[in-house]
């Protein structure tokens, strides 16, 4: 090969406005609902050393043990390297299909292995799922607030979101049921409820067992899908376990998507879904259209990673960082928030979801901790109606107990200044506040 | 946690057809166009070791150094392991997006790191291109016989396949002008063309550089985007390498696709596109939604790989490998196949296409290959129109010589056979033969 007889690459000539129009021709109507989430766009600023990230689902990678990492890769390059540098098949290895189950049976889920496709992610899982079963225009039901990253997937497929209010029980089922009640005199029939039960994203709530019980039941009566996703079951710090809505409902009418990225590692982009066999199939093509297979490679890892003896372990010792740090974030919020915040207590996860009083719009609060380097998730990314304006999501999972207090303590200082100016306004010009006048006085539990 | 304190799990009922009904009311529209490709189909078969599989793209993974595997995973583990087991930017990492370009450069086309989006392997470039351009009903225009693997991206967004005619200097740009212009005659804008013009897969022939000129010319004039797939560029056997589409055109109306399945390893799942800005935009929030990132540990992998000094050394090597494999698949087509065979003689990559006399229809030949360990891709997968029904795409990258040599020799017996019982029956019946009475001789050219 003689490079040099090739001719010289042009440059790309930079783009004009003319050229813009033109590819905008070209664009598929989805790419209109597309949007770049708040907190992917933070990914940037977010990464910054200087800034207190609170916004990310980072889970902390620190711990993972180096000599288990390079004792996994010699066992890989001894006794599987080209299989593991190799295609393989769409529905993931053999080997890591029958140790899923075994992750889940942590949970006291059980499940077939064959029932279970690995995915480059839970979030592909997601992507899969509404790939198999949305056309445009049809309604899918979430959690009021729902996961932020699963409404760019939503949009990408033209779904129609309706989101059903979340208290803190989780969804609220009898307005489930009423959405769903009338939805069906309207015509419509819904392709899904997507729920993350457990430690809920963002609100880091639990759906009762009660609850729970009702969702699957109103899923079979209105013949429609429940897609369940839990990717941080076994981060549980208190509490007794749940059983999981697949395990009610034995896996007729739930999809169960779990992912490695909250317990073993999110830069290997492996996760799973199990689902009933023709929904399976349909997930399966997709999957050969979308990438072929997961990475062998990673799914190797994880493989060996969890016969290695020391996954337990390694997830306990993640639920013991985490627990603390939930605690610090707790007591800081407790401390610094302004009277009139309400936030969620979570038995588990990676988030705590905190409400300010309503005159607080958490977008602009974002503009402003992002130029006193901390970040968080401003909590109109979990909704796609509007709501959510004086809520946002804070991660606890990825940041030192020190940083967090320090992040929480900005946000807080901020949120004063932003109501006190308020309140000045609101005197100068004799606006009624909303909700009633803002207390200055702190709580100072925690 | 005390997983004895969950009720036990119910087992999955068995799916009745009435669950099947059920099931197949919620499914998207474009299910009913996915079809599972016999060429994953056939994993499963010729994943056995018994199995001569000359039919999957797979490249050989066994003369990947160990020692540098190790090497590098030690790198990690030393010094990049938090990083690597985290959630990375969705363009992918910045080192990785710098190191692509150079790759890119060995074949002399010029890239900026800014246009580079990392992908979860060149089948995800496919899709999330697919994804921002395509409604459903959109008219793409592609090779004929085209990638396989492709047919499924394309039909997920329900785009309506149009294929132009190829010889051995690639698509005939004649018969793309004239199909364009008929279509926009009927008020349709193809949202692209797709093409493999280097090795081509499935066709093992390479684009000539009087028709790259003159497809991006006519790209350029229809102003319509050009997908350059380009996994097996630098596995040129011999003869001079071609400027790519890309940097014909400087990268306005073309975006490119390459791969490291091919040059690295497929295990990696590792890809990318370079697109224009807008263009690129759009294909990230596709991205953002479709798995969020492509795995940190496998762009680490890849990027040290990359910076390791040994990366040309290995694709020389494979090039090798591969030359002296496609040599002995050549020799025994010339030796085994039927008098009225026709096969390319590609310069480089990983496949030859061969079509056998019409009388052959090459589902029924596979059909009774698989019997005798032997399998290749019938023809028919490359097209959407029911051609290419007495062709085949044999691979001669992932098997050994000898393996190669029996491979088609049974291949070769088998279409013998067909042809002599087809020959009988005609000679009984006094049908005419298509194409002229089939001629017992052999070349026994080699």
């Amino acid at each position: 090969m003689e490079p040099e007889q090739v001719p010289p690459a042009p440059r790309r000539p930079r783009t004009e406005a003319r050229d813009l129009e033109r590819y905008a021709a070209l664009f598929a109507a989805r790419t209109r609902q597309m949007r770049s989430s708040a907190m992917r766009n933070m990914m940037s600023i977010a990464t910054r050393p200087e800034v207190i990230s609170l916004a990310g689902g980072l889970p902390d990678t620190s711990t993972f043990p180096a000599d288990l990492f390079e004792e996994i890769a010699a066992g890989i390059a001894a006794d599987g390297l080209a299989g593991a540098l190799q295609y393989g098949p769409t529905e993931g290895l053999d080997g890591l299909r029958e140790a899923i189950p075994e992750v889940m049976a942590r949970e006291g889920t059980g499940a077939e292995p064959e029932d279970v496709t690995v995915t480059t992610g839970g979030q592909q899982a997601l992507d899969l799922v509404t790939r198999a079963l949305v056309d445009p225009g049809d309604v899918l039901l979430c959690d009021a607030p729902t996961y932020p990253g699963a409404l760019p997937t939503f949009a990408a497929y033209q779904a129609d979101v309706i989101q059903v209010e979340c208290d803190s029980e989780g969804m609220r089922t009898d307005l489930l049921e009423q959405t769903l009640t009338e939805l069906e005199a309207g015509g419509k029939r819904p392709k899904f409820i997507y729920s993350v039960p457990t430690f809920q994203n963002p609100g880091g709530i639990t759906l009762s067992l009660e609850r729970r019980r009702q969702m699957v039941e109103i899923a079979r009566r209105f013949e429609i899908l429940v897609v369940e996703d839990n990717p941080y079951g076994l981060l549980r710090f208190e509490g007794d376990p749940l059983p999981s809505l697949y395990s009610i409902d034995g896996g007729g009418f739930v999809v169960y998507v779990g992912t490695f990225s909250k317990i073993v590692a999110a830069g290997l982009r492996l996760g799973w879904v199990v689902a009933p066999p023709p929904v399976r199939q349909k997930i399966v093509l997709g999957k050969q259209a979308a990438d072929l297979c997961t990475s062998n490679l990673v799914q190797e890892f994880a493989l060996r990673f969890l016969q290695s003896g020391r996954f337990d372990e390694y997830v306990d010792g993640l639920r013991e960082v985490y627990r603390s740090r939930r605690d610090a974030m707790l007591g800081a919020i407790a401390e610094y928030f302004p009277h009139g915040a309400d936030w969620s207590r979570p038995e588990g996860g990676l988030f705590v979801w905190a409400t300010l009083p309503e005159v607080i719009d958490t977008g602009d609060l974002l503009a402003k901790a992002l130029g006193e380097n901390v970040a968080f998730v401003p909590g109109a990314e979990a909704f796609v109606d509007g709501r959510g304006t004086n809520s946002m999501r804070l991660n606890f999972s990825g940041v030192p107990e020190e940083r967090i207090i320090e992040g929480v303590r900005r946000i807080g200082r901020l949120a004063d200044r932003m109501l006190g100016l308020y309140e000045t306004i609101a005197n100068t010009a004799e606006l009624p506040l909303p909700g009633g006048p803002v207390e200055k006085e702190r709580r100072k539990a925690g």
